[in-house]
Order: C-alpha cells, then structure tokens, then sequence
C-alpha cells in the first residue's frame, strides 16, 4: 500500500525547507512546526550566508542552517518562505521549479488573482490542486478576517473602519533591537539611533508603516484593505483603515468598527466569534485582550465589543493576536497541516 | 480713570490662584500663565498639605505654595483648577462664594447643561457675563472639536469614528513615574508594580482609560462623545470613541474618520484647517505630526488628511496634540487670556 497522499498531492512526511530561517518569524515557523507536531521526513533551514553554519535545535536533532540558494530546494515537497519580498520573488519561482509547494509570508504574491491568500479557517477551499504557491496574509489582516467573517455571515458587512496598534516586531529582529536600544538611550542619555523606522519607535507611535503611496495610504493600509476583501471574497468591501506602529515588542491590536445590514446585539456577536475555534472572545466588558497577553498565543482575542449608536447596525470590536504567531509563521504552518494527508 | 474690565467684570491684572498647583497640569498652568504673559496683581499656588512650603519660580518671583482650603480663595479674581474631580467639586463651589471665576480642568461639572464648556477658538461665545465656572474639556476632546468645527462648516458632519493613543501624562504624574518604572524594571528584570494604570503600561497598550460603565464604554470614551457634542452644539451629533492608553509619555493622538454631507477633497480640507489659528497642518503625506514631535508645543497637529472610499465623503485623519498644553493647561489660560480686558 502506498503513502496516503493529502490536498496538492502533499506527502504525509513530506520534506520541509524554511527559507528565511533565521529571522523573527523564520525561527517561529521552526518552533510551530515542532509545536504542531507537524511530521516530517527531513527538515532544511536556509538562509542567507551570514547564518550558514548556525546550529538550532528541532525535536531531538541539530539542524545546520544552509544557504538559500537555487539548489537548496532540490527534493523538496515543501518550502515556507519567512523572506523579504526581493528574496521571494527571486527564490520562490525557483522553489516551484524543484517542484516544492510554496507557503510565502511574503506580500510578493498576494495580490496576484491566481495566487491563493489564506487563512485556513476562512478560505482553505480557495487553495486548488493545480496550485502551486500559496501566500500567507499580512499579519494585521489574518487577525481581521476571521472576526469579519463570522460577522459577515451573520448580518452582512456594510463598511469597516479599523485602527491599528502594531508591535514592532512585525519589522523583523533589527526593529525589536531598536526599539530595545532606543529606550536604553533614552535613559542613559545617549543618541537615539534611527534606522529600522521613519521615526524614533521608543516612547512615540508612528502612523507610517511601510511606504507612502500616492493616495496618500501607506502601503500597510493598503494591504488591509486589499488582502481582507481578496480572502473574505468580497471584493467590493466597503473598508478603510489607519496603521500605526506602538511602542510595543510583541503583538498586533485594532481597533474595529462595523456596520452591519442586520442588527446584531453585542452578546449575539459574542456568541458567534465564541464558536470559531480560532477565536477567544472576552464578553465582559471589565475583561480584554492586550498585546501583553497575546504574546506567544495562538487564538485571536476579541474583546470591547459594543453598540455604537452613531450609525444604525454598528459596533465597536478590539481584536488582538501575536502578529508572530497567528499573524505570520502559525497560519503557515496550519496551511501545511491541512494540506497534509488525513489518516 | 478706572480699570477696564473684561469679560465676566475680569480686571486687567486679577488676583489668581492655581489649585492642585503642584500636579502635572497645575504646574504647565504656572508655566503658561508666564509664557503667555498674563497680566496678574497676584498669583497664588494652591496645592494638599503635602506640598505646602514648595517653591516654585513664577517670573522673576519665588512663590511659596499655599495649604488648597475655603480661606485661600479669599480676594482671588480667578481661580484655575487642575485637581481631582473630588477635590473640583468640594473646593470650586468655595471659589465661588469668595468671588472668584473658576476656569476648571476636571470632569465633574463639565457636562452640567448651564455650565459652559469651552475651548475658546471653538465656542467662546458660550461664556456669559453671569457664569462663575467655566469648565475645561477632557483633553482628547480638546484636540478634536476644532479640527471637527472646521469640517462641520464646510461640509456638514455626518458621523465620526475616533481611535485615541493617549499617553500616560493624562493620569499625572505617578503615571509618568509608572512607565518610567516599569520600562527600568523590564529592563532590570525586576518585579513590575501596577498601582497607576489597572495593567502594565510599559511596552503595551490598555484599551481602558477611567472606569467602564454599564453600555461597555469607558467614562473617558463618553467624555469624548459628550462633551463634542456640548462644545460644537451638536446635541445629536453621531459620534463614537475608542480610548486607548499607550506607553508614550507626552501627547495624545488620534486616529479620526470623519463622513460629511457634502464633498470634501483632502486638499480642501488642509486648505479649511490651516485658516485656523489653532491648528497646523500637514498636508504632504510624507511628513506628519507624532507625539514625540508634538510634546511642548501649542498647536493641535493634523495630517495624513486621506480621502477614504468605504462611504459617501469620507476622510481619516491623524490628530496630535499635547494633552498637558493644549489639551489641558494651555486651553485653561487661554480661555483666562480672553476674559481680560483688551487695551
């Protein structure tokens, strides 16, 4: 009898490459892997050639890191990309060319209409056979879509006005050490040093994240808007949003509002994110959710939610998950894992 | 000849006093009062037991900090307030039995229909000869009701959705102390304390500020609703907040989507605000007010002035201020300052 084979003809131990291995949510996506148990015949961490060499720690055994290059996805069934965007495009084709199935965190390929955005509890069915990448959504829009669509089905979306507070280590290791440094500086009365963000992080929110467009949106927001009604498959969602980066190391938060075609009470909108295995919802008001208590967690957490009278069918919702985790290398991973073979 | 009098019978040089002169806003009151050159006979600082016997420069004056009681009112013209609401509403009424004007920066008499509640480029004209307390706004309201006069004149206001980011200068000066603390304990791997704030404030965001009621907003969330719709006469005005504290010291930001009846394009709305004296404006999308670049300053700060194509003339805008300044001590002199007679 031959291997079981799961959805895109994926092994059911098949052979993982991380590429970006070494980053904040490359070295994630290695400890979710060992986390979810996820099985595997061999286990390749790449990276570029800075890193070549390091060793990390997966189950029982040592992994050796080893540069991203053409060869490396020789044989490989699997490749999570943990990458810049210059990177994945480079390296991604190529992946698929060695016939690896491509999970990207990347934004390279989201946009692309035959490339599927998933969050697995939202739109697993978006991924077909034939496919051979498939891109994970921007952090702040994985942790949106899910409370979107729970509501959508229920009373359907009208228009959805979302703030942001991002931590800062959806910019990656040097943005946590700023942030880090630049607090120290302040008390030691040193000069601030500025380079991962436009601005000082330490002490100040910035409403930038990534670049400017000429709308005047940054590309942030952009994302949000775009990646949400791609995933919900609403593509004319009537939706703005505002990002801002907070001083804060680890985990995302926003603030939501919501109008809806039909009534929903608070309570009835707690009852219906409370039955989505993905969410953790606080439904007393004294009780939320914040980027301190999400960190190192997987569910998004969903608390203040409440009328708000100035619009008929509106709410107030504030929605918090670890940017690292759900927001980036645990969606990945739990795209493999529905991709894997059944038994 | 005799002295001119201002508004209210104010004399050109009063007899003021300063209670709870020692806080965080009293203190930016005593700094104002000498910035802004406000003519005085007198300047009297009142603060608890505590305090008393504290020097404080005024000037080219030392002036000795007085015991906050009934008979320190006594011969004062004005009395400005920058206590707790307890100590607003035993000591304001005894201000006002000796004589005096109170011009009072807490909540509790704020939104009393026959007290006027002004922010003087807003709606000075709301203050009668015949009033004795003025009240102070709630300082993220402060910062908003010019930037929402302006629009509603031109373009009618349909609805606002606010998103705070209030520093923690807001809750005095423990609250100062706590971030400060807590940052150097993270830091120190000590033991964090929370007394100021009801979580850790330090590298985290609490999206409660003051105490929750019934309907799950918080009192600071009302306040902004209420007391917009009290300044801009707008009893019905649709509005609804979200108040979140951040970790920043100085200056509150607000994230603030704004629906009008009539169209408005960004460049038009730079073009309605910058004719106001009170605010500065940004209107090239690369550059925008911060709380880092606001703290010391006077004017209320907008940019990141963005149509938004969720509904009908919608905009999002990005408010900054400083909370102590204008959002507290600055308005409270102001509103002083216009009192006196002009020469």
């Amino acid at each position: 009898m031959g291997d079981f084979l799961g959805k895109m003809g994926m092994k059911s131990k098949p052979v993982i490459a991380i590429a970006g291995a070494t980053g904040v949510v490359g070295n994630e996506m290695l400890a979710v892997l060992e986390q979810l148990n996820i099985p595997c015949s061999e286990l390749r961490l790449l990276a570029s050639k800075d890193s070549v060499g390091e060793l990390y720690k997966f189950h029982s055994d040592e992994i050796r890191v080893e540069q991203l290059d053409g060869a490396a996805f020789e044989g490989a069934d699997v490749a999570l990309f943990a990458t810049s965007n210059d990177l994945a495009r480079e390296f991604v084709p190529l992946a698929v060319e060695a016939g690896a199935v491509v999970i990207d965190n990347s934004s390279a390929f989201r946009l692309q209409p035959e490339i599927p955005l998933v969050v697995p509890e939202v739109n697993f069915e978006a991924i077909k056979s034939s496919d051979r990448i498939i891109a994970n959504p921007n952090c702040s829009t994985i942790q949106l879509v899910p409370v979107l669509q729970a509501i959508h089905q229920a009373a359907g979306l009208r228009r959805v006005v979302v703030t942001t507070f991002q931590s800062v280590s959806g910019a990656g290791k040097a943005a946590l050490d700023e942030l880090w440094d630049q607090t120290l500086a302040i008390f030691n009365q040193r000069e601030i040093k500025i380079e991962a963000f436009p601005h000082q992080i330490a002490f100040n929110c910035i409403p930038q994240i990534d670049v400017l467009m000429d709308d005047g949106y940054t590309r942030e927001e952009f994302k949000i808007i775009q990646e949400s009604r791609k995933i919900l498959g609403l593509a004319n969602l009537k939706i703005t949003a505002t990002a801002v980066r907070v001083p804060v190391f680890h985990g995302h938060a926003g603030s939501v509002n919501v109008e809806t075609e039909k009534p929903l009470s608070p309570k009835e909108v707690s009852e219906i994110l409370s039955k989505r295995s993905e969410l953790a919802v606080f439904s007393e008001a004294a009780d939320y959710p914040m980027q301190l208590s999400v960190a190192g967690t997987d569910a998004i957490q969903v608390g203040r939610i409440r009328r708000d009278d100035s619009a008929p069918n509106a709410l107030n919702l504030w929605i918090v998950a670890d940017n690292i985790r759900k927001g980036a290398a645990l969606n990945a991973v739990q795209i493999l894992q529905r991709l894997l073979p059944q038994h």
